[in-house]
Parts: structure tokens; sequence; C-alpha cells
């Protein structure tokens, strides 16, 4: 099969195609999504080698296990960390922070910028009809940003900025917007700052001044400067939710941290049932974050065009 | 009035004893503390100058205004924050916080290694008569150990580690072991890590592995190098506190407080109210991390002692 492949540098390359291995369900992708995540990764990030892409939306083609083929011809998308399944953490409460897992394109699994991706049955969500591919696709960083209201106490009578009008930004501030919070979205886009505007968050270009003293403040600049500034933004005894992961170290004074007594909550993967929810109620509509689909066979101009500046949301289609 | 006076370095010096300003109560000290942070002030840390100290127990002597006479002859200890009582964090749940706050012994406000001290009446507490003076001395660091309580919930059934033996790491862990949680004390000293299995803690010294995987790490140890640790013997979805303040920047990763999720809180000053009432039942006997008491009129000799390594506290005796 065609697939988005990085060894050195991704390329479109004929690789075999992924076979379920027990428990596993084979899922003929209909479209995935770039994600700032897989440029990264192309330039070195995690060391990952093999399919890039972990958004997609597809349809169960075959299982491993007999006993689950009620999940075949279904519309799915699918949940990134494979936990062992054995641990503590898996039959806990963190199986997405199993020590030992996978994670679907982006450590130790082929994922699914290609004509076929393998994932457990367990990981998979069926998808609701209302759902159209083109929005099902935004399951995965939807589901990131209802992380932040997962972790953080999301007062509506609170003030938040979210950092960053990017689209994992401008999907955390309409989180933000639904649970009746006060957001702003900084950002250096006027079209993606009318977009803010137009599902009910204030906006901030990045030359005027930004309101400080915010309750909470969303840190999704992909930037490394974005933490110092966050903290030069909220209140004391506020909440920093941090979005963006950098290689290396960074330099910040802490002593603000403690003077102000700042909590700081690092974020990452979130539930996919509530996405689903939002996305079947018509809460979340991200089709206008869609820049261009792009036929799997141009994946590598795909990825450049995902990552000029200002670029939205590029979508890939394998059937093309 | 003799006092521990900090120009370019800390000596005994004789100063003008204060006068009570409207709102203001004059406090003859019974007894004062010796704190990290006046180590660190006495060291150039927030360019403070003037009169040290902020942990005290002492007599009110006189008012300012008329009607608060009723305070004159009662045994008191003091917050440490002086708002402006004008802002909205002083009129919300903020006064701790607010901008233009000075701070007893540490901003632009005399301290109480000294005869007298004066204080805002509304910053005053009666001690309770079960609380003697050595004991009501730690009022203040138990309530900055009570800030964890506050800021955290500290669920009963959590294993948490406490990095740093000395008094507020100690102190720390016995608010912790009154929660119910399973505390394990990691330090250096065997007579301190002694003090914390006394009072119900566990103890680990550095030399040997220190259990990861916590629920909740609270950094005590007053090195820089300590968050870094704290964030490797976290769980995911854990929580770190921050006690210990730094001058300058730190460098640290911060990819894995995003990947693992983890929860960063600043930690400083907290509520008197818990700290009395746990003082006054007998739940916190300070008494054990006494070193020695010292007349004020040693008070530069004492300062040195506090910074011997593996000391504990060291008390101001402003009668002697």
């Amino acid at each position: 099969m065609r697939a988005l492949h990085l060894a050195t540098s991704p390329r479109l390359s004929t690789v075999t195609a992924p076979e379920p291995r027990s428990g596993e369900a084979l899922v003929r992708v209909s479209r995935s999504g770039i994600c700032a995540t897989d440029v990264h990764l192309s330039r070195g990030y995690m060391g990952f080698r093999g399919v890039l892409g972990h958004e997609f939306v597809g349809v169960v083609t075959a299982v491993a296990e007999e006993g689950q083929g009620a999940w075949v011809g279904r519309r799915v998308v699918g949940e990134i960390n494979l936990g062992c399944g054995q641990c503590a953490r898996c039959h806990g409460a963190l199986p997405r922070h199993c020590a030992t897992r996978t994670v679907l394109g982006i450590l130790g699994k082929d994922g699914c910028h290609a004509e076929y991706v393998t994932l457990p049955v367990a990981n998979l969500h069926p998808v609701p009809d209302a759902v159209d591919d083109a929005r099902a696709v935004f399951t995965e960083p939807l589901a990131a940003a209802f992380e932040v209201a997962e972790q953080v106490h999301l007062e509506p009578g609170s003030r938040a900025l979210v950092l960053g009008d990017g689209k994992l930004g401008l999907l955390v501030a309409r989180v933000l917007v639904l649970a009746g919070v006060d957001v702003t979205v900084v950002g250096r886009h006027a079209r993606k700052l009318a977009l803010a505007e137009r599902f009910g968050a204030r906006a901030s270009p990045e030359a005027e001044a930004v309101p400080g003293d915010a309750d909470l403040v969303v840190e999704a600049t992909g930037s490394e400067r974005g933490l110092d500034r966050a903290l030069g933004l909220v209140r004391p005894r506020g909440t920093v939710v941090l979005k963006s992961t950098f290689h290396g170290a960074t330099t910040l004074p802490l002593a603000p941290v403690v003077i102000h007594e700042v909590t700081l909550v690092g974020s990452r993967c979130g539930p996919f049932a509530p996405a689903l929810r939002a996305l079947a109620a018509g809460l979340v509509d991200p089709a206008p974050l869609v820049d261009q689909t792009v036929a799997l066979s141009e994946a590598p101009r795909a990825l450049e065009e995902a990552q000029r500046p200002g670029a939205l949301k590029v979508l890939l289609d394998p059937s093309a």
C-alpha cells in the first residue's frame, strides 16, 4: 500500500500493508489529518521511523478475532495510545500513560497517513452518522482540547487566554467557550482570529496589549517562549495549561511560579467520547479549519503545505 | 531597640523602635524563628534592606486605633503579607497576593528579629493558651505547610514523597500524615529522618533508591535540582508541589511535564487558622524541630548557626 513513510526524510513509499494482530482491526483510512507533531517528527523529534500520522477516520475491513466481527464495515476513529493491557496503569485510570505503550505514528507503531492502518479494537470508537469524514478526522485533536477540561475545573465565571491561534488553540478555545468561560485567543493571523470570533471567543492580535491577570492561560503557541509569556499573563493562584512539547531543555525563572502560586498543568491526549458527542451535536464544527484536502499520492507536498506560515489543517485522502 | 538589621550584611543594630501606624498594633516579640528565607535575604535575595524576620510570637503593647484597644495584652502571631486593602485581590480571595503588598521582613517592611514589630491588627491571630511560645512561633511555617492542603486535594489513599528533610519538609510531611496520606520523606540527615518516622512518615535516606511513581511529590529541598528530580519521581497525571524559591532561571526539560501530564503547583504562604488549631490540638508538635534558642543580642551568630549543615530551627529570644 502507499504510505507517508519517515526514514531520514518523509516520502511516499510503497510499504507492506499491515495485518491485524491479536485483538486488532484493519482499518481502510478515509481521511487523515496532518498535525504539527507530524512536522516535528519529520524533523527528528522522538526519533520516530515508520509511517507518520495519528489523526484519521476510516472503515474497518477486517478483525483478527472472530468474535469481533461486528466491527467490520463500521466507520471508526481510534485512540492513539496502545497500552500493554497488563500493568497497573492500564488496569487503572491511566491506560494512555502505560510506560511501555506504543503510540500511533509517534512511537513504535506505524501511523495512518496510509491506505490502511491497524489498531486494537479496544481503541476504536464508532463515528455517529451525523459526523462526516472531514469532521470526524478532528476527533483526536478535539479530544486533546477536551483534555484541558478533564484536568482543570473550568469555571464558567472565569477568564481565559489561549496563546496561539493554530488548530489546537482554536479547538481548545471552542471547548472553553462551550463551558461558559470568557475566552480571548491571542494570535498572529487575522484569518484565524476571525474564526475564533465567529465561534464566540474574543480575539487579540499579538501586536495589541494582551489582557493580563487571567484565571487560566492555555499555552498552545508551539513556541518555546510561550510558557514564559503565559506565566506573565496568569493571575496569582491561576492555572497555566501547557500544550506545546519541545525538544530539549527550557530555561525559565521558577521563583514567580512559587511566589504567585501558579499551577502549571501539562496536557496531552484526551477523551474521544466527549469529542465525538460534541461533533455529533454540532457544538464544534471543525470544517472551517480545513485548508485543503490533498491526495495521499501527494503527501510530501501536503506536509510542506502544512508547514506554511498561517496554514491550518491539511487533510490527506488515501483514495486519491 | 535592638534588631537583626540587614544592610550590606546582617548585624545587630540599635534601630528606632517602630510606631504603629493607622490600623496597626505594636507587638513586643517573645520569640522569633530564623527561616531559610532569612539566610537567602542576607545573601541578597529580593534586595531586601531592613530588619529581618517574619516568624514570631509576641504580646500586643499598643494599637493605633482606640477602638482596637482590646488587642492590648494579647499574645499573638501575625500573617506576613500586608495588602493595600483596596484592590480586587485584597477584597477577593487573594489578599496574600496583592500586587503592591509589603511582606514582613522580606519586602518593604521591617521584620520581627527585634524587640518590637508592627503589623496591621487585621494580620494578627490570638494564640490559644495551650500553645506555648516555642511552639506558637512555628505558626507561620506550619501555615505554609497547610498551604499544600489548600491547593491540592490530599487523597488519604495516595502516596506522597517529600523531597528534603528540613524544617519545612518535615512540617509538610506531618500535615500530609494527618490527612491520611502514605508519606515518605527523602533526606540526607539521619536525625531529621528519625523525626519524620516518629511522627508517622516513612524515611528514605538519599543514598537509597527512592520509591517512584508517587501521586504527589513535594519539593522542599531548597536546591535548584529538586524540581528535575521531583519530575522523575511523580507518576503520570500526578502532582509536584514546588516549595523552594531560587534566584534566576532554572533549566529543565518541559516535554516530560506535557507527555506525562504532570501538574506543577507553586506554593508559598498559607492559612494561619488551621495551623493554630493543629498546634492547640497537639496534632503538630514542632518542639523537636528546635535546635537552640539564642539571645537576640547574639543574633548574627544565631544566623550562622542556622546555616550549619543539618541545622533545624534556631529561635531568637529578644528578652535576652
